[in-house]
């Protein structure tokens, strides 16, 4: 008798904030503040990773999902912040293709080798960053094998990458994971689990 | 009001057979055409794209989880077949980390992007394929942005891979998907619909 489904579903605190009204100002400066004040509170409430993520309409800015980090909590590890908010996205449309309208996904770091795919399947034609993956492989995760310019690889294919947005202080909720000793969960790995 | 849970569940037919008496010859052929068999059904079942996949302690060839790529029919472009056997693996063990024992994913078809990337966080540290990359690619799908020898890469991380195992079968399935009309979901690229 095998297991045959698995769910996944953000922490209370989230589900609080995202029964709420959420405005959020129209600039990529207030998105990723937004986003930011989530990952912080993912960590601080001990829920996952120190990762953050949004789906939002592009122009209207309204927010279409959220995200965090679930890894550890959930027990899944593809529970990252990017796969959280793109899958919740798509279930809020209905639709797997995030293609057809323009849909603008902001993350609190640059995604790793298995978010790029699946923003990749996921279609969606805006990407905002916070953290570089240097940031993110400073305090001891595997990002995996990614291209040497991602961002290059994502333009040809016609994503729109922006980074760096409110780097400094993506790059200090990172560290504030590692100083509050957050699992560093690089699967199968055990000298990883220390930083690098 | 935002969307705070998603779902993935098997289709009901494969519901039927992972609650049933598995047993599954040891050698890796064996496991191949048991992974086809569900590929070959989910294709007959029009409940998902042409792929499947397996985790089997590789030991004692127990099926651990079994999975199928339900991409249309969930609405979410994260279900891969292998994505989808990782993580009921991951949920049947009660933890994220596969690398604690010798698991085996044995999947219809090489890995996509987001899966690499899928597989390396979830620390399984044998693959077993069927068709090829190029296969997959020649019937639309387009697999991403992949390291140009990712075997090499996966095994200089420590991860078995086996390719080739019962190509021609799993590549058959492939065309087979093709012919009947099955969908080629790539999202945000009409032109890729079709087959190249």
């Amino acid at each position: 008798m095998l297991v045959t489904r698995f769910e996944l579903k953000l922490p209370a605190w989230l589900q609080t904030i995202a029964a709420g009204d959420l405005q959020v100002p129209a600039s990529l400066r207030h998105r990723m503040q937004f986003v930011l004040d989530l990952t912080r509170q993912n960590v601080e409430q001990s829920t996952g990773g120190p990762f953050g993520a949004a789906v939002f309409d592009e122009q209207s800015g309204a927010v279409v999902s959220v995200g965090v980090n679930l890894v550890v909590s959930s027990g899944l590890s593809i529970a990252h912040a990017e796969v959280v908010a793109l899958s919740l996205a798509q279930q809020a449309i209905g639709r797997f293709d995030l293609s057809t309208r323009p849909y603008q996904l902001v993350t609190s770091a640059e995604p790793c080798w298995m978010c790029l795919g699946a923003i990749h399947w996921a279609g969606i034609r805006s990407v905002v960053c916070g953290a570089r993956d240097s940031d993110v492989r400073a305090i001891g995760f595997d990002e995996g094998h990614k291209p040497v310019d991602w961002a290059a690889e994502y333009t040809a294919r016609g994503v729109n990458v922006i980074q760096d947005i409110e780097r400094d202080a993506a790059a200090e909720v990172l560290r504030s994971y590692l100083q509050q000793g957050g699992a560093i969960y690089n699967a199968g790995n055990r000298d990883s689990h220390l930083p690098q």
